[in-house]
């Protein structure tokens, strides 16, 4: 009878199956040990305030390269080093400029600011009659003659209806990304488009379009909603007035930029990998705060979180700093090519790149039994308010690894809040909580902590 | 065959159980609804930067009061009316001083406000030394002779580690309710409160504190958390300094005010009540946003949405705005009492008062059955963030009902931010985001839906 408790006593001591009562010590411990430290919110100020937005390729970014390389060697972790690549660079010059020119020789000044790789106007500005169009389908139905040499206003309004503002995001942004390529087949010399967020106020965001060779690349630029509004109402009572439009933005010759990486070693598996991540590049125009200096210190803290609790993982956790996802997403692919080269084995990449509001979930992309043993850790979540296991996307950085059969795991948060600040000069250190930012961290280091402790093998 | 058919037709069509596909068509609308309509967040600007704090008893309190009353009578709604009752009225007076002295001469001056129902100072102030204590419990243990004559400064830290910032709240507030009296018995002439925030900043928050009639009433002041972590410093460097502290605040005569109704009147059923409420009064300092113009706004808005997308409900949804819950409930006991006398009879209520951003779930407090009912509809909320379907607490307002044996629910939302605002200048309408607000609204108004159309019976 001794031997059989005995037996049961081994067995439950030495079991490695998922839930143990003591998993919610350790999560309590995270979650505890997150929200006291303040470190991630006083580093998510420095990169904010000290350095700014930092489009890849810009003084910012190497900055900003340098100074999260000197964070993760300050906090000791393993192995801190840079990855180079190679990345686009734009410049945005000076101030945009648009002017609306009336019948009786008045003028009024709109709000606008180029849209992320766009071309300039050339110094001089050009000046034209608008077109206000919905979106990319009303534009086709124009009668193309019409659409030669004028300047084409998406007003493309964003709906309120969806309850994940990621989902608004996906129905509005076409114009956008398109609107240049498709205005510009017709003979467009100019686009202005409706900025992409639900919040009424005075700030144009921009973002990243496309232009495709074969067209005549011409300027674009983002007016803020309430912006895109007034021009609306004046061009009800003026279809005729013109606009005067300058940016001097410009792409220069591609530049030597980096990935950033550090790692607390693995005690059992050190060649097996973990990655946390988020992207350390931002558009330029306000402090890159949500999109995503809180990515990059949820990343952080994860290490500093074991390293604090004395929590030595059986694999290696490596937080990866992405250059580049707004752009081209050199560093992504650069990550992914190097792990292909050099056949490192990845269990997963984990990537916060939804802001720093309140966590309430994993999106995760995988096989079955990936998405199974990630849901098999829901309820310990549950209290942290924690709910959505859900499969989906992952994130921009670490879906080239997906190809190489590495699974992948995206942060979800609140999203009510996101675009509200999204590529604009309103996404800045204020906008984030201390708390809600801290909260990220825990999830995904609590997160983490599961993974390593019991893999994603069933069962 | 036919007839079979035509009985499992009947029987779908006319089954009352849950759920049914055409509820999550109702739902989404109501989601869509709300979202789209600006009236709670425009209705919310106009309380908050119109008619501002509103202490009950105060004149801003009175504006509120016509003011609902007119918000309500414009959306056409049934049976509006005033329920009257007395509340205790308080004036805060003249701007607080706070003013340290030290041995060298020099002077400095620290932010603070009276307490809501602090006696004051008196005209001339106040200057003693300074004894600093974490909590009541701390100063259990002082040598009683050294407190006699001077000020307590509790400095009890608000702690971090705590998921829901209410569990933080619970911790830390005791201090602020039952401190003067504590420090009274002991011969203490003032007490100075640390501020029940997480947030480092230089906004002092208030609340209501007690006495007892048996002991001296000294004067209660806040402090912010960064003026008293700068107090703790001071008195670290030189504890022998001395503090002046004035105020002039004092409990005026009882005034008459008011609780507003309004009603959306039930089909089959008038006769069965369906509460939404939040309380219409605030504290003076700030507008009263989170705490509670967005509960106000949420019950509002319920009605709104039923008008809006014609849906007549089989009971009667009552809409109160309860007078006074900061200080005494004078409101919510009036209520009970109405209600007591009438015999009028209530399915449930629901008070919205933990502040306006993104709702998680509901706190319900009833019987097995309607926690079970309640708990049949979490599957249709899932999928708008709704997750938290717990027994518990249900509204300051509403509990005065419990004793009727009418349960209740308090909507959950995501706590992060709240004591940030919370009875402080903070609580400000830009700390509250439209499309979370718009949530509240939602959540609720889709609840009074199921409850309406399915009742609190089993199955």
């Amino acid at each position: 009878m001794k031997k059989f408790f005995l037996i049961i006593f081994l067995f439950l001591s030495t079991s490695n199956s998922f839930p143990q009562n003591n998993d919610s010590a350790v999560i309590e411990s995270i979650y505890s040990n997150a929200l006291n430290s303040y470190d991630s919110y006083n580093n998510l100020r420095y990169l904010c305030k000290n350095i700014g937005g930092r489009i890849c390729g810009s003084k910012q970014a190497a900055l900003s390269v340098d100074w999260v390389k000197s964070i993760l060697e300050n906090y000791g972790f393993d192995n801190v080093r840079l990855m180079e690549l190679m990345v686009r660079s734009w410049s945005r010059g000076e101030k945009e400029i648009a002017k609306l020119y009336f019948k009786d020789g008045s003028t009024e000044n709109l709000t606008v600011c180029a849209i992320g790789m766009s071309t300039g106007t050339g110094e001089n500005g050009l000046k034209r009659k608008i077109i206000e169009v919905n979106d990319l389908g009303e534009l086709k139905n124009l009668d193309k003659e019409q659409i030669k040499g004028k300047i084409i206003f998406y007003n493309k309004i964003a709906k309120n209806k969806f309850f994940n503002t990621f989902d608004m995001y996906g129905d509005a942004v076409g114009p956008r990304v398109l609107g240049a390529i498709e205005a510009s087949q017709y003979g467009a010399i100019a686009v202005i488009i409706r900025s992409v967020t639900l919040s009424n106020d005075d700030y144009p965001h921009t973002g990243i379009m496309r232009y495709v060779d074969t067209l005549k690349k011409i300027p674009a630029f983002s007016i803020s909603t309430n912006g895109a509004d007034k021009l609306s109402r004046i061009l009800s009572a003026e279809p005729d007035c013109e606009i005067f439009l300058r940016s001097t933005c410009k792409e220069l010759p591609e530049n030597i930029s980096h990935n950033v990486i550090g790692e607390i070693k693995g005690r059992l598996n050190p060649e097996n990998i973990i990655v946390v991540s988020g992207h350390l590049d931002s558009w330029d125009t306000g402090e890159g705060a949500h999109d995503d200096g809180a990515g990059i210190m949820h990343g952080i803290d994860v290490l500093r979180i074991f390293k604090s609790l004395n929590i030595v993982p059986n694999n290696t956790i490596r937080f990866v700093a992405f250059m580049d996802e707004e752009v081209a997403q050199r560093g992504g692919r650069k990550y992914a090519e190097t792990v292909e080269k050099t056949g490192e084995k990845h269990i997963i990449a984990i990537e916060s790149d939804v802001g720093g509001s309140t966590p309430m979930g994993f999106s995760i992309y995988g096989n079955d039994t990936v998405i199974a043993k990630i849901n098999s850790f829901k309820n310990i979540f549950h209290n942290y308010g924690i709910n959505y296991f859900v499969k989906g996307y992952s994130g921009v950085d670490i879906s080239f690894l997906h190809k190489l059969g590495i699974p992948g795991i995206g942060l979800i948060v609140d999203s009510q809040r996101y675009f509200d600040y999204h590529h604009s000069p309103n996404d800045t250190f204020e906008k984030v909580n201390r708390r809600e930012l801290q909260l990220g961290s825990a999830a995904i280091a609590s997160l983490v902590y599961l993974i390593d402790k019991y893999g994603l093998d069933l069962p």
